[in-house]
């Protein structure tokens, strides 16, 4: 639940002056995303989305996100495509953030994920990973691995407050993710996010991939651990092996996994979910009260990150 | 900023099929209005808002609220028209909450208020009073005069730990507003809270007055001076009077003002700015840590008070 950054009405005539997309006739904040301000932005021209970057963005990283949408949406991804200004910039500073404008995709995030959508899921995200092929800059992920062991130090000392014992369960975790992470997996441009909230249905077809801020050239496989993680739990945190062989198989019939990227599913499903339990943790102790976001409970991830250490090969995940 | 009730795909599927309204597009929660759940929903037949009724809203009041609305849509107020059901019914039920659709409204609310913005809130608030006319059923102001002491005795064991002296200022001020309050002042149906937020303006014409959920049937000019109070003090709290003049005059060029309304100027805005210093200090004192909503400092409404008590007649106002 964002809209951190409100925008006076004479930023905002100014900031709309810069684009040939016609006069204003709606604005309203939107209540999804925790790391920006969203609002929905209705002109002459139609629907479109204002974003305001707030501080967890880099700006320096921007131009590789809004080239890597542009490279997608060229290529058939229904993802955001950012517009160009008069100047040709799509990343201007409106209130003093780094704002752009993309445009508007139709649908809606899947409040209940069931069987339906993980076959569609996975095919976008193989249609995603192949139509990255192509967009050269590269952005090193900065939430992948070699971050995991500082992650995990800023939040150590108030870990054990959280759940007693979790500190040292998250340790031994990290110690025997990084001791099996793979080597020699196919890479790419990955989404890294690919939650619920950022995948967009209608009429039971993607029409909408959103919020690639976390987006990063990493394993390929690592984002189908992500998906897998986020998609294929229910909410008694069981794993649902039917859902995640739909996604693993949408996937493959598209971009078919290699040997060591089934072999390697276990470790990276548990370092996907160390990554999260880290970053949800470090917000759960930093997160102040009153604070305008949820905070999400560390301990889902936990329970999922337990569920993959015991997971033994790809079998598991039901391929 | 709400979003309270999260509404599931079938919830939402089964609940749009009781509507001819074309299928799904779009829907997304809306980061405005504090006291209920907005979402906005697109479907084939245009654009709606889809609100769920939270706690604060009392269900009995709602068949009153969306009458009111149509009734003033229907005479050509640019306010929410409720959209009806197959089964003629405009008010329902969504994931255990009263839910109605109305109709979407272009425009943006002013983040910050110019002296342009007055003339046409004025004109506007004189045409929804007159267009008012007609609906004949009745709702009492569960929020005016006769709740204020209920309302600072819930608040007053807190009210010095917000600013010492708080507590005897309210009182104070309470016994000398009911003791001058007016009687026999032109009533109808008021909006009751129409503060920036709630007026939208496309090409600095008002095109949309929203949210409807503390209307009631009060004294006509206790509506003008909840705007003054709402539309006319700067940030620093200094009031501008030009501002005044220009929302009063152009009210009044719609709906004339009786000499007793314009005499009861200075009480009704002291009534008003008590109203909301004591509604924000309730919640100022009962927010939890952590809640999802901004909490309004109640002392920026002590502020308006302490000007309104220091006017001596209609003259403060610039009439």
């Amino acid at each position: 639940m964002a809209v951190y950054t409100e925008v006076s009405d004479e930023a905002l005539a100014a900031f709309l002056a810069e684009y040939a997309i016609g006069d204003l006739v709606a604005f309203r904040g939107i209540a999804e995303g925790v790391e920006n301000s969203n609002y929905a932005l209705r002109t002459g021209a139609g629907d479109f989305i204002l974003t305001l970057y707030e501080k967890r963005v880099e700006p320096a990283d921007l131009p590789w996100f809004l080239g890597l949408m542009e490279h997608l949406a060229g290529r058939g991804v229904p993802c955001p495509l950012p517009v160009h200004g008069r100047d040709g910039a799509a990343l201007r500073t409106l209130c003093g953030r780094k704002a752009a404008i993309t445009t508007f995709l139709p649908g809606v995030w899947p409040r209940r994920v069931d069987i339906a959508h993980c076959a569609p899921l996975g095919e976008a995200l193989a249609r995603l990973h192949l139509a990255g092929e192509g967009y050269a800059p590269r952005r090193e992920n900065a939430l992948g691995p070699a971050s995991w062991a500082a992650l995990l130090a800023r939040a150590a000392d108030d870990a054990d407050g959280v759940r007693p014992g979790l500190r040292a369960e998250l340790e031994a975790a990290l110690a025997a993710i990084l001791g099996a992470w793979p080597q020699g997996l196919p890479t790419g441009h990955i989404h890294a996010d690919l939650f619920p909230d950022n995948v967009f249905f209608l009429e039971r077809r993607i029409s909408g991939l959103i919020d690639f801020y976390f987006a990063a050239t990493d394993l390929l496989a690592y984002d189908l651990a992500v998906c897998l993680n986020a998609w294929c739990f229910e909410s008694d945190y069981s794993f649902n092996v039917t859902k995640a062989r739909a996604l693993l198989a949408a996937y493959a019939a598209v971009r078919p996994l290699t040997a060591a990227e089934r072999a390697a599913l276990p470790v990276l499903c548990q370092g996907a979910a160390l990554r999260f339990a880290l970053t949800r943790l470090y917000d759960w102790i930093n997160t102040p009260p009153g604070a305008l976001v949820t905070r999400k409970d560390p301990l889902d991830y936990v329970r999922r990150l337990r569920f993959n250490l015991a997971a033994k090969d790809a079998a598991a995940y039901g391929i």
